[in-house]
C-alpha cells in the first residue's frame, strides 16, 4: 500500500470538499444568513487543512486497485463527516446522527431525509443539500481530479471503483481531460434543465436546486410539498424527461453531442433501459386507471413515478402508497433494476441485470449441452467470464448487505413493508420506499442505529459494494 | 430426445402412483368410507394404463441430462394432477385449482393448505395429503425406481435433476441399490418418530400423518388445530429433534448407522446447518423474551419455529405473525436458507448458500489480487468453476421467477407482507407465510390465477428451478 500516497489524495479531497463548500457560504451571503460563519469556516479550514496534508506529493505516485477502492471508501465516509458538520453547528440539525444521514443520503444520491420540516430551512443549509446530490452523482472523486490539481497518472484506478456499472467505458485516454468533459456535459445538461424550469415559471432558486436533484438523480426536494406543490403538468413533464435523461449513460450523452446520435441508438443497455420504462408506464397506466379518473391523469402519474424511481431518483408526485399493491410491487422492482451504467442513477443497472439473466438463461442450454462452449453477449460482443464473475459476486455480497440490514432494521419493530423497504430504498439509492418511510414520511423516526446502518447501506449501494465492504474485510487489513 | 424412452418412463411413473393410490384405498376401506371407488378406481385405472404405456421397454433405452430434465418436470406435473382427482371426484374439494393447489402442495413438501376446514376432510383423503409429503420428500422418481420394475441403466441422471442440492453424492453406484438403501434409512426413520409420537400419546393415525409430514419436511397437519392441538412439550420437543433430522443431508444419516458417526460430524454443510439452528434459535429466544413470561417459554417456541421454518417443514406451534418483526425477519430469511442438500428440506440449501457466499467474499480477495488464482474450498475441496457457474445461474433463475410471481400475486391486492411471504414460502417449500398467508391462515382466499402460479413456484423451488424453467425454453423445444 502506498501510504504516501494515499493521504495525499485524501487532502486533495478534503480541499475539494473546501471549494465545494464556498457556494453554500456565497448563498448565506447572498440571504444574508448566519451560516455564513459555519460554511465558510468549515471551507476555509478544509482547504487549509487539505492543502497542508497534500502541500508535498510523494515521489512514488503509483495507485492501484488496492489503493483506488481505499480511497473511494474513505472518501465518502470522511466526506459525509465533514459535510454534516454545518448543519450540526448551524443548529438546524444538532442532532449528528440526522446530519449525517442527510449528508450521505445528499452524496450517494439517495435522497432520502430525515427533516419533518424542510421549509424551516436556510437557503444555504437547502442549497447545500442539493449541491450534494449533483457532485455525487458524478462521483467525488470525479470532481476532485478535474478541479484540483492531482498530481498522479494512475487516477483512472480510483475513477473506476466510483463510476457505477459493471465496466467503464473510457471517453478519452487520459483522466483529468475525460473528468473534465464529464463535468462540461453534466454542466451543459444542468443548465438546459434550470432553462427550461424557468421556462415553467419555477423560481430560479427552485429551478437550480431541483435540478441539481434531478441531475444527480437524487430527489431532496426544497420545500415540504416538493415537486406536488409546483401544480403544474408541464413541469412534470420537464422533470420527467430529465430524470430519464440523467439515467443514460453518459458516453452515450457524449455520441449524441459529437452528432452520432444513431450509434447511441444502437446501444442495448439503452433499448433495455427506455424498453423497461415503456412497459412499466404501460403497466401502471392500466392499472391506476382504477384510481384516476382519466388515461391522461394515470399516465401522467404513472410516467412521473417510473421515472423517478427507476433512475433512483426519488421524487413524487402522487402518494403512491395508496395505489393498488400491483403498482406498488412494479415500482418496487424498478427500484433493483435502477439506471443505466455510467449514468448518475444508482440500483443494479441495467446493463448488469440483462447480462446477467442472459448468463442465467444460457446455463439452460449449458445443461442441455454440457460439453458445447457458451457465451454469453452483450453489445454485440461476449462478455468475459471475469466480469461476470464480479457481477456474481457483486449480487452475493448485494444479497448479504441487504438481508443484514434488514435483520438491523426489523429492530425497529416496524410493519414488513416499511422495514423492507427502507433497505431497498436506501441501498438503491432511491429515496422514499412504502409505508412509513413512503412518499409522505420520512426517516426521522428511526433510531441511530438505524439511520447509521441505512448510511451504511446507501454508500454501499452507490459505490456498489465492493470499496465499502473491503474496508471490512480481512484480506485487505491482514496485508 | 429418445421419445420412446420418455414415454415408457412416465408409463412407468404412473404406475408408481397408481401403487401410492393403493394405500388412501386401503384406509379408504378400513374407516369404511365412501371413497373407496375414487381411491380405488383411480389407482386401478393408472396401475393399468401406465401398463400400457409402458408394456415394452424400447430398445434404446439411452437417457441423457435433457430427457432426465424433462421427465422430471413433466411427471412431477402429471402426477399433481391425477393426485388431485380423487379430491374434486369425492367432492371434497370440488373445485380442480384448489385441489390441484393442495397435491402439489403435497408432493412439493410445501405444505401450504387452501383447506379452511381440515377437520371436514375424510381419513382417506387426509393420509393421501400427508403420503404425498413423504414420497414427495424423498423425489417421486426416486420412489419409482425403488418400488417399480424399470429396465434403464441411465436413471442417475433422472435422479439428479429430482435431488436437492447443488451436488448429489451417490451413496452407492447402483441407481435402483441407492433408491432402495435411500428408502430403507427413510422408513427406519418414520418408523422410529411413529414411536416417539405414540409414546407421547399421540393416536396411531395421527402419529403416522405427521410422521409424514415431518420426514417429507412438509407439514400438512391433519386437523385445525394443527400441532398446537396436542398441547404437549413432550411432543412438541420430539417433532422439533426430528424435523432438524430431517433437514439432514441422507448421506451422512447413513454414514451414522455405517457407524461412521465422526466422520459425519465433520461435515462442513451440517456444521453450518446446526450452526444457523443455533444462532436462530438463540436470537428468537432473546428477541421473544418480550412476548413470553419466561426464557423456558421463549425458548419452546423460538426452537420449533425455527426448526420448523429452516427444514421447510412449516408445523407452527405459535402465531408467530404476532411476534416482533425482528423474530419475523429471521424466519423469513431462514424460508430461503432452507435445509441441506440430500435431505427432504426444501430452500436454497445451507452449501449452496455457503458456496456462494464464500465466493462473494472471495471476489473481494481477487479484486486485490487480480492475478492471483483464487479458488472457494467447501468440505475440504476446491469448488469447480462449473459448479459456481451453475449455482450461480440457480440464484439467477430463482430470482426471475420469484418478481415474475410476486408481480402475478401483487394482482390479489393484498398487503406486501401477505404477497412477498405467499411467494417466498411456496418457492421455498415451506407451507405458511405471514398475515393473509400466516400461521392461522390458508390460501383458500386466493384467485385461481395465483394458486396456479403458486402451484408453479412450488413445482419451481422443489425441482430446483431447471427442469420446471426447461420446459419453457426455447432452447430445448426448438430441438
Amino acid at each position: 500500500m502506498n501510504k504516501k500516497m494515499i493521504v495525499y489524495l485524501l487532502g486533495k479531497i478534503l480541499q475539494a470538499e473546501g471549494l465545494m463548500l464556498l457556494l453554500p457560504t456565497l448563498v448565506a451571503v447572498i440571504y444574508q444568513e448566519s451560516l455564513v460563519a459555519s460554511y465558510g469556516g468549515l471551507a476555509c479550514l478544509l482547504l487549509v487543512m487539505g492543502g497542508l496534508i497534500s502541500l508535498k506529493a510523494p515521489k512514488d505516485k503509483g495507485i492501484f486497485i488496492k489503493e483506488g477502492l481505499f480511497i473511494v471508501g474513505v472518501s465518502w465516509v470522511l466526506l459525509s463527516f465533514f459535510g454534516a458538520v454545518p448543519l450540526v453547528v448551524s443548529g438546524e440539525m444538532p442532532h449528528f446522527a440526522d446530519a449525517f444521514f442527510e449528508v450521505v443520503s445528499g452524496f450517494t444520491t439517495t435522497g432520502a431525509t430525515v427533516l419533518s420540516d424542510i421549509d424551516a430551512l436556510s437557503h444555504a443549509s437547502l442549497f447545500w443539500r442539493s449541491f450534494t446530490h449533483w457532485v455525487g452523482g458524478m462521483g467525488i472523486l470525479v470532481f476532485t481530479v478535474a478541479f484540483i490539481p492531482v498530481a498522479s497518472g494512475r487516477t483512472m484506478h480510483i475513477l473506476k471503483a466510483e463510476m457505477p456499472g459493471p465496466i467503464v467505458g473510457k471517453l478519452v485516454s487520459k483522466t483529468r481531460v475525460a473528468a473534465r468533459i464529464l463535468y462540461l456535459l453534466y454542466g451543459a445538461l444542468t443548465l438546459l434543465e434550470v432553462l427550461f424550469l424557468l421556462l415553467g415559471g419555477m423560481p430560479f432558486f427552485d429551478s437550480l436546486l431541483n435540478t441539481f436533484a434531478t441531475a444527480g438523480t437524487g430527489g431532496f426536494t426544497m420545500s415540504n410539498a416538493g415537486i406536488i406543490g409546483y401544480h403544474s403538468p408541464y413541469l412534470e413533464g420537464v422533470l420527467t424527461v430529465f430524470m430519464i435523461l440523467f439515467g443514460v449513460n453518459f458516453n452515450l450523452l457524449f455520441l449524441v453531442i459529437s452528432g452520432k446520435g444513431l450509434l447511441a441508438l444502437k446501444n442495448e443497455e439503452l433499448r433495455w433501459y427506455l424498453g423497461i420504462i415503456a412497459v412499466a408506464i404501460a403497466l401502471l397506466t392500466v392499472n391506476l386507471m382504477s384510481v384516476y379518473d382519466s388515461v391522461t391523469t394515470a399516465f401522467r402519474y404513472g410516467a412521473f413515478q417510473v421515472a423517478s424511481i427507476i433512475t433512483t431518483t426519488g421524487f413524487v408526485t402522487a402518494d403512491y402508497d395508496q395505489w393498488p399493491m400491483f403498482s406498488q410491487t412494479v415500482l418496487l422492482l424498478l427500484m433493483f433494476v435502477g439506471a443505466s451504467a455510467g449514468s448518475t442513477g444508482g440500483g443494479m443497472k441495467v446493463s448488469r441485470l440483462v447480462m446477467v439473466v442472459k448468463s442465467g438463461v444460457k446455463e439452460i442450454k449449458r445443461m442441455l449441452h454440457p460439453h458445447g462452449v457458451i457465451t454469453v453477449d452483450f453489445e454485440g460482443a461476449p462478455v468475459s467470464r471475469k466480469t461476470l464473475n464480479n457481477m456474481h459476486s457483486y449480487f452475493i455480497l448485494y444479497a448479504l448487505v441487504f438481508c443484514s440490514a434488514l435483520l438491523v432494521i426489523s429492530l425497529e419493530n416496524l410493519d414488513f413493508h416499511t422495514t423492507f423497504s427502507a433497505v431497498a430504498t436506501t441501498i438503491n439509492n432511491v429515496g422514499p420506499g412504502f409505508n412509513g418511510v413512503g412518499p409522505m414520511q420520512n426517516f426521522g423516526g428511526l433510531r441511530d442505529l438505524s439511520k447509521y446502518t441505512l448510511s451504511f447501506t446507501m454508500l454501499a449501494g452507490r459505490l456498489e459494494i465492493f470499496p465499502v465492504l473491503l474496508l471490512f474485510s480481512k484480506y485487505f487489513w491482514k496485508e
